[in-house]
C-alpha cells in the first residue's frame, strides 16, 4: 500500500495557519531550521518576508529572523524552501526574540539593505 | 491617555499566523463575518484565497468559503477587507467544513468560475 500524499502537497497552496514548520535548507541542501510565519502585505496579499528559526545551526537558538521572501525558493521535492544565504549573513542578521518589531519602513530598509534585496513595492 | 495601536496595524504587514479573526465587511459596510486564513502559493508566495467565515450571518453557520483575492479590499481605517460579493453570491457558493478540499486545478477552476475571477497565474 501507498501512504496518500499530506493534503498540504497535493495542493500548490498552503494554508497561511500552516506554513509553521516547513523546512529550509542552505544551497547546499544542509537543513538549516523551519519557516516559522510569512509576513504578508495586508492590501496586496503578497508575502514579503519568510520569518525563519534556525534551531541550534551555528548555536544561535531560537531568535526569528525576517528575510526577504526572493531570496526563497520552494522544492516541492522536499517540500521545503532553499534560503540563499550564507551562514556568514546569517550570524549577524536582523533577528528578534518575543517582541516582534514593527515592520515599517526603517525595518524594510534595514532588511533590504542587510540582504541587498530589492525594496518591498508599497 | 492615548491607546497605542496594536502592533498589527503599525504595520502594512501581518504576520500570516495572525490573519485569523480580520473583519470582513460587504461594499454596504454591513459586518459580514470574518478571515480564518489566507491560501498562499508556496512558490510565489502570493494570496490567491482568503477563507471566510460568515458565523451566522444570513443563517449559513460556521464553513468556510474560499475568495478569491481580487474581490477582496483591505480597508485600514476599520483594518479588515471589503469584499465585493452578494449576498446571493454568497448563499449558494463553493464552501467546507472541517474537511480541507484539495486546492488543485479542478478547485481553482470551480472557484473562479463561480466568482467570475481571472484564473490563478500558475
Amino acid at each position: 500500500m501507498t501512504e496518500p500524499l499530506p493534503i498540504a502537497e497535493t495542493s500548490r497552496l498552503i494554508a497561511s495557519d500552516l506554513v509553521n514548520g516547513t523546512p529550509v535548507y542552505s544551497n547546499n541542501g544542509e537543513h538549516l531550521g523551519s519557516i516559522r510565519n510569512f509576513m504578508v502585505d495586508k492590501a496586496s496579499g503578497r508575502t514579503d518576508y519568510a520569518v525563519l528559526q534556525f534551531g541550534g545551526f551555528l548555536g544561535i537558538g531560537n531568535d526569528y529572523y525576517p528575510i526577504p521572501w526572493e531570496k526563497l525558493s520552494y522544492e516541492p521535492i522536499r517540500s521545503g524552501y532553499v534560503v540563499d544565504i550564507t551562514p556568514e549573513q546569517i550570524k549577524s542578521a536582523p533577528r528578534y526574540g518575543e517582541e516582534v518589531p514593527v515592520y515599517d519602513k526603517d525595518y524594510d530598509r534595514r532588511l533590504t539593505e542587510y540582504y541587498q534585496s530589492p525594496a518591498p513595492i508599497l
